[in-house]
């Protein structure tokens, strides 16, 4: 009997109405002949009712208790769609990460899974059960809590689906698949139906908000189908796998140069200004910004005149305070003239595995971007993607034409 | 370094406020020289809340799914107060009841503690943290989670300082201590400075609010004194302890006959009228009404004829519906006449281990009621107790004529 890993994220079961539609779900999943292991996240807004309760207490809450707190939430869902699979005639039954066998590193808020031991799961799945896993948690060596960061029921269940070699691992979304682009944005973007690992990894990496990287990449490590699909439809949605079996049923793969086209709003651009043109500045400008926490994206050294030049980078924009107090003070001992920084760009981005054998992907993208009026202020490159960084107010504009350009839309 | 344990209930850590006081107290007491064990209940109504949120997708809530939801009240609670006591500079660290190894049995909604390996409270308590623990829950043999039913967290506490052979468990609730009888009802009830194990049960068993039964004996199992107290106050309250120890701080205590008066208005009296008076007749009624899970308490066979009696017994009126149902079927099978009740009934009792050798106590009861015009229904009695059914009109003037006979109260 196949086994299917079925997620579903918070909005899906915010509220009673919600669970049962869920309970249904899974339960059809089941009677079509599966053995069902079903991943939650916490209803609704309740991580931020949590948060706000733990502000209530304290200006700085300890990690370890911040994930004892937020772990609550996801064990009310699964109790709840237990309770509902129940009720509507499957038994089911409902484990937390701990109980799950769900092993992660010592790391708080954000901890990696390093095992997974999915004895429990096989115990109560041969008792003909419907196995419901609390998403986005794990036990330590120290038998404490932790929780997976952002993104952390996804990779509950991608990790869950490579222990048990479930056949697929199925995302439940508001969504129907992953899009060519940002359907808000173009109206005629198209569902894509095979994308690979790592046009998925590069795309989640600017700003399609489909799914976070971690479980992209434990996919692409243990080679499982990811499945995203809606969570209010029947249809199939898109399917995130390897290079090669998207090759075996789509042999075209390799004619398409771009797989899609993204954009990342969090983007600012800072620069400072005049610094004196000897070794180790960039060095200790980024060495600082690393320290503190920040990750920078493009970089752009210009010279300016013989002795001094600017040097400017982005960083995402909720990173912009704490980016400043740093560099004021490296400022002062770079002897820079000054920091500047511009808010208003945003990042977009060509997606495809395709760009590895099709010379000239780039140059179309700044003809295109050209063509269309937009000023491009930055790029960077990786071996299946081209970012630009241009103003906000072009990003509309831009992202319309290189949806047209690269021929993604629907007819 | 003496080890308390501190137990507050859910009324106490209902608010970031309350919580923040809460944590106040237990540094207060961890500075004054004390290794800190902390239980804490679920805040506020959340157990409502949840037992709402069940309500919601299933009419009939699996137990151990119940149990699993239910748990995270208390996981909230313990997480919240060891922010706060953090925050105000104290270390320490919030253990669920599986982690704090307090093992129970298979039962469900009202398990039972079957052991405690207090080796994690131990470890951390070496470390110099203050430990705080979920109470009312559990681990089973099965790692699934149990909770401990109604008063579930006063038994994690006095279970646990049993376990750590602590030197005090401190229970601290909304009220003063245990009082002579409810100050409520009688303004001049006068707070208990010490009582006995066995009067504390007789007690909570006829209405007192204050402490479940089954936390008093383990109590009384384990030779753990009991301290109830106000969250509110700096007071001494209540000392729950043995006799022995009693006798000798209050060499009088023979010369109470009674310690307190206590009232019951979950009652309801049911009476089946003129039944056969033949064997087994009883023994049918009261069968199947045991076989129903309904607890009789008080019980009167009058004979009313030659060949036909009555059959009067009260139940908790929380019972009535059920308990209606099952005597209509076996009152048909007895050939009995009719089945009335009388919900307006409450039990009224004498509670004091002075009763074992004073004679006159029970007569005084009965003595003192008649002159306050009240009508005894019913009376049972215990070695140290005596209860009388009343009219649940003549409740006020019951107790406060009886808390005077017995100069219970103050000056």
């Amino acid at each position: 009997m196949p086994l299917v890993v079925m997620k579903f994220g918070g909005s899906s079961v915010a509220d009673a109405e919600k669970i049962k539609r869920v309970a249904g779900r899974v339960i059809s999943k089941k009677r079509k002949g599966n053995k069902v292991v079903v991943v939650v996240s916490a209803p609704g807004d309740m991580t931020d009712d949590l948060v706000a309760l733990a502000e209530g207490v304290t200006t700085d809450p300890d990690e370890r208790e911040m994930d004892m707190l937020l772990a609550t939430g996801e064990q009310v869902s699964i109790a709840l769609l237990s309770m509902a699979i129940k009720e509507m005639g499957e038994d089911a039954i409902s484990l937390t990460g701990p109980q799950a066998g769900i092993y992660a590193d010592k790391t708080h808020t954000r901890a990696r899974i390093v095992r997974i031991a999915p004895a429990k799961i096989y115990q109560e799945l041969a008792k003909g059960k419907i196995v419901i896993v609390a998403g986005f948690q794990g036990i330590n060596r120290n038998l404490d809590i932790t929780t997976l960061g952002r993104g952390g029921s996804d990779l509950t269940a991608v990790a869950i689906a490579a222990a048990t070699k479930a056949g697929t691992c199925e995302i439940y979304t508001d969504v129907e698949g992953v899009y060519t682009t940002d359907p808000r944005l173009v109206k005629n973007a198209k569902k894509i139906d095979y994308i690979s690992y790592e046009e998925m990894l590069e795309m989640a990496g600017t700003g399609a908000q489909v799914m976070q990287g971690r479980s992209i990449e434990v996919g692409k490590k243990y080679g499982v189908d990811i499945h995203v699909c809606s969570t209010f439809s029947e249809n199939t949605g898109t399917f995130i796998t390897s290079e090669e079996k998207i090759r075996s049923r789509r042999p075209t793969m390799e004619k398409v140069a771009v797989a899609g086209v993204t954009y990342d709003k969090n983007q600012v651009k800072l620069s400072v200004i005049d610094v004196r043109d000897k070794p180790g500045v960039a060095a200790r400008i980024f060495g600082r910004l690393a320290k503190g926490g920040i990750n920078v994206d493009m970089i752009i050294q210009s010279a300016a005149t013989e002795r001094h030049n600017d040097i400017s980078f982005t960083v995402a924009r909720t990173d912009l305070k704490k980016a400043l107090g740093i560099l004021e003070k490296a400022r002062r001992a770079l002897g820079a003239k000054s920091i500047i920084y511009d808010d208003k760009v945003v990042k977009v981005s060509i997606v495809g595995v395709g760009m590895r054998s099709h010379p000239g992907v780039a140059a179309k993208m700044f003809a295109t971007l050209a063509k269309a009026k937009v000023n491009i202020e930055m790029i960077s490159t990786s071996e299946i993607k081209v970012s630009c960084i241009i103003k906000e107010h072009d990003l509309q504009r831009a992202v319309a034409a290189l949806h047209r350009a690269y021929k993604l839309g629907d007819k």
